[in-house]
């Protein structure tokens, strides 16, 4: 097992394939025998963020804290994932600034209208009728990686080839253990 | 180096000591190379708990907010020792049953007496005159552990010597190095 800890640092709109692909992700390193932990936006606000809102002031301050915890247990050597929409550019480069070169930022690209087409929750419906108020890409910002270090198109990829394409980036960079061959 | 994951679960007054052992523990634990992470109190009201306050509801979720880093640090092999006063039972028995064998109770007891003659802070002052309310252990309640794996007494004991207990039942459990002979 490796001990490089390394941060694979989520970013993208509601619906674009974050956890979906940490999900497939995770059975692969489970199967290699990698720990890490999945540090999913739903189960940050539940347990570290509650009473947080949605205005810039509250996202900032939820992201800051999955970078806190990101940055504990990544300098110890156990990988984590993020998946959070984290919209704002600033906030992510703090956490890449913390972080320096275990930090990967992964950009989770879909189009609104992709994402909202999806609607997996119905969140976007809420969103565009207005039930649902700051709702990033609709209502609120989402401002886009500059220099990611990896890019995931899910309009175009299916999931197990995203979550192909961000094994063979972390095995590039020797982070994880090669598949065994079967 | 152990791969043994443990929590430390420090618990006491304001200025019983917590923060004074937790630093010796960790010039000791660095002398044996074992990693290990604090989450001091203070620490984690900034990076996670911003905005809440000392009321029993919002101790409660800070305190909650503590053992999830704990146990997310732990579960992969990380030490931590946690400094904060948590000086209610019922939470400090989630964290219990959150983390199993990892969970270590260390009570780290000084009276209130003893508390407000040190009061490096001047908070007992400042509690005292009611300058500060909801002050644990003058005008807020401390409920003490009734099974703590540890009880330090920091009115009998010097901060050297509290530290070394901690160490010896660290030892005793197989959960450290054993200390290097020079």
């Amino acid at each position: 097992m490796s001990d490089n800890g390394f941060t694979l640092w989520f970013t993208g709109l509601s619906g674009a394939g974050k956890t979906t692909i940490s999900h497939i992700l995770a059975d692969e390193l489970n199967a290699r025998g990698q720990k890490f932990e999945i540090l999913d936006g739903d189960i940050v606000r539940e347990n570290l963020s509650k009473g947080l809102g949605f205005s810039k002031e509250d996202r900032d301050t939820n992201i800051r804290r999955i970078a806190f915890v990101a940055d504990l247990l990544s300098r110890n050597g156990t990988p984590v994932i993020t998946a959070a929409i984290s919209p704002y550019r600033e906030i992510r480069d703090e956490a890449r600034e913390m972080m320096g070169d275990r930090f990967i930022e992964v950009y989770i690209h879909a189009s609104v209208d992709a994402c909202a087409e999806r609607d997996v929750k119905g969140l976007y419906a809420k969103a565009f009728s207005g039930e649902i108020k700051e709702f990033t890409g609709v209502s609120d910002p989402y401002e886009e990686p500059l220099n990611p270090e990896v890019v995931i198109k899910t309009e175009e990829e299916e999931p197990e080839e995203s979550a192909a394409i961000l094994l063979a980036y972390l095995e590039e960079r020797e982070l994880i253990p090669a598949a065994v061959k079967s």
